[in-house]
């Protein structure tokens, strides 16, 4: 029955699909906040032709947040969905074989920015609550709250959950941002990694010199900052940060054979990245160093002349963003002052350094024996025939630590994605294919969940 | 008679030079060609109305070099000007106070892009020339060779050179497009830097991925770019390029006591840049840093995220712009092998390195004791009531060491210019008092070049 009505209304689904991800709700970007606006009132209306009770664009100091409900029966459990409707900068914008705002199907795959990450994911949760009311399937309370600052770091959301606790009463979180291993091995995962996102400035003379009138008496600030962050791995490939790994939760030996039985092929790995080597922290394989390790990376980096041919300038600034991912019990705020403090140590008395946090969130890590994972787990069974693996995953939902924390609610994060999915990169994408079964699996988790 | 004859004809002097400035002839941007073509015809008719008997724009494969002559008597001296009319790019233009196209006068200093370098400069030989042809006052036979690629290497003047020995014969080259000290002690650039500038590529993943998937797994091509050039220098400020300094010249103790009795105030320096600290290769002062030592620097660096907020991205590319200024006889070729081994041995199999370099000179050192070295020292004493100090510049004028090479000519560097002007830089500026004393010197460096 769900079955044949997904295939029903496919192309529906697709063309609504499209229309939302048209809307460039890039929250890093000031100047799209017309877009963002656009893009919460296209869901809104989405939500209101789907079947629920009542739907809010709720407004926070930033991005609103799109609440709605239907309550069918008090007695009945709750499921609260969260997902995100704005999207990452689509840079460099070069390198996308179609605008990254004008969606196509090639493959089978929507090629967009927000496809999968997380349009087209929240996107299947509207859908599947749509078929469950059409087709009298809808066995549990459903909420959906969907944010428009997940991009850029949640800071509304949390205030907006702190505030709006009775209204946000559930039995489970249900999340879709996340990817599966492959359609032939599913899996649910059961830990995010927490972030920590900063901004650093590192300044020299006070205006942009000549090279040769200055060079090699002046400390050029783009060197400077070059030793500054070679400066934060050591040759083990370990962050060399004073108290990093003083809260590192180090798993045993049995914990590590059981995330390394993922279905993993290293040479498929190099190959679909077009690397020779892989690298990180000494002792610990692939899947570790994304799944239970925190790393530090450089995600941008500028200063000086960046133009065509020469230009022989000893500029006056250099900057450089860097994040953290940390793994459980690192907290976002007390790493964020580690390397604050540690950063600031690091300059020589040549140069001026500030650093500017830009955001954070917390790790986490969700059980696999509560019913909703069971629930969950018997839905891709029934849709997927076969048991999914539980995986950590090496990003952050930083959103996922706060509910529990502020509702008391453990989530059960099902993504459809796949890893290759090239989420915050050029040539976005998301399978027809898992957009499909991942309505029919959520369809299925509601009615396993409901059997409480 | 030649003081009277700039005083009535100055606001001219000035106003043809700005008609020159407001030329954007950015050699370094391809899309410059047309200002850089009227650029030189600009210059070919200031020329022509001077008094040269010819006046040509040869082409070049690239920026075309303005030649032009006036030969009065074989038998006497003859004095080569070299210039460029060329101008390095404005960026950034944001910290310009008055646009850089847009000369203006404040406090009695010109700015504008090219002020100084060289445009200012290279007009003060052509004034210089028309006070001497309309004086009657020329006692050399005087050729012009100003040239539209100095900023990004010289390539073509090299060819042009080599190609017109017979056309170029002269006694002496002079060159304006250095400093002076100050106006209270006027001195002249017996030393110049090399160079060679090169740009480097690392490719780490074939395209941008999610920092959370992929972080701590795949090597970060900022990260490794950063470990790369943080390697360059050792603790003592040294370059740690094996064979960098294998051919440069040590001076000996009463060469390194000479350079050190320029007037230099370190802290008015590091005021007047606005650092609390040098920095610099160990046991050498900041004289010597600039003028007899070789370095590194890095000019430009680019990758991953720079827009706005935070984007958690793990680039596929990370580039930088590195050059080197060397000294007597470090070889420019050479040290461009060098380095470009050196930084390819040092790049991990987890990335891909491409080294490309820009351009190159080779460091010049100019006698002390020639006829014509004494002849501007005479100038400067006529002019400046003081006998100017010989100092060793950092920057570089490739073409000092090609004339030698292919003319058998010795240079004259006879600049006006200050340090501080900002060349390079935003609000590039020239002192109007320093462009009116240029004309009157250069007058009477031929004066006394032609008393043989």
């Amino acid at each position: 029955m769900i079955n044949e009505y997904i295939i029903k209304n496919k192309d529906r689904f697709l063309s609504e699909l499209f229309d939302w991800l048209r809307i460039p709700s890039i929250s890093a970007d000031s100047q799209k906040k017309g877009d963002i606006r656009k893009a919460a009132g296209f869901l809104k209306q989405k939500l209101e032709e789907a079947g629920v009770d009542k739907v809010e664009i709720c407004e926070t100091k930033g991005n609103p947040i799109v609440y709605a409900e239907k309550i069918i029966d008090p007695s009945l459990p709750t499921v609260l969905v969260y997902g995100h409707y704005d999207v990452q900068p689509p840079d460099p914008l070069n390198l996308w074989n179609s605008p990254p705002f004008e969606p196509v199907i090639k493959d089978d795959k929507i090629y967009a920015r927000g496809a999968c990450d997380d349009k087209g994911q929240a996107y299947m949760h509207v859908k599947a609550f749509e078929a469950m009311t059409k087709l009298n399937l809808l066995t549990c309370n459903t909420k959906f709250m969907i944010e428009g600052e997940e991009e850029i770091g949640s800071d509304n959301l949390g205030i907006f959950v702190a505030k709006n606790k009775a209204k946000l009463q559930a039995d489970v979180i249900l999340i879709s941002d996340t990817s599966l291993l492959s359609l032939e091995n599913p899996s649910i995962t059961t830990g995010l990694r927490g972030m920590g996102y900063i901004e650093v400035e590192v300044t020299g003379p006070n205006r942009d010199l000549h090279s040769g009138v200055y060079g090699g008496a002046v400390a050029n600030p783009i060197n400077v900052l070059c030793n500054m962050i070679a400066s934060l791995h050591d040759e083990a490939g370990r962050i060399n940060i004073p108290g990093f790994y003083d809260k590192v939760v180090e798993l045993n030996d049995a914990e590590r054979v059981a995330i390394n039985t993922a279905p993993f092929d290293l040479n498929h790995y190099k190959n679909e990245l077009g690397i020779l080597e892989t690298k990180g922290e000494q002792n610990y394989t692939t899947l570790e160093r994304t799944g239970i390790r925190p790393t530090l990376d450089v995600n941008g980096i500028w200063g000086g002349y960046t133009g065509e041919g020469a230009k022989t300038v000893l500029p006056s600034k250099a900057f450089a963003k860097i994040s953290m991912r940390l793994v459980p019990n690192q907290v976002s705020d007390e790493i964020t002052a580690l390397f604050t403090k540690h950063f600031l140590s690091l300059a020589p008395n040549s140069v001026k350094v500030k650093v500017t946090p830009l955001h954070g969130g917390e790790p986490a890590v969700t059980s696999t024996s509560s019913h909703a994972y069971k629930a969950a787990s018997s839905a891709f069974e029934e849709v997927f025939h076969k048991t999914p693996i539980p995986t950590r995953d090496g990003g952050s939902i930083p959103i996922v630590a706060l509910f529990k924390k502020e509702l008391g609610l453990d989530t059960v994060l099902m993504g459809f994605g796949f890893d290759t999915d090239a989420i915050h990169s050029p040539n976005e994408h998301f399978g027809v294919k898992n957009f499909l079964l991942g309505i029919e699996t959520i369809v299925s988790f509601y009615k396993h969940y409901s059997k409480k």
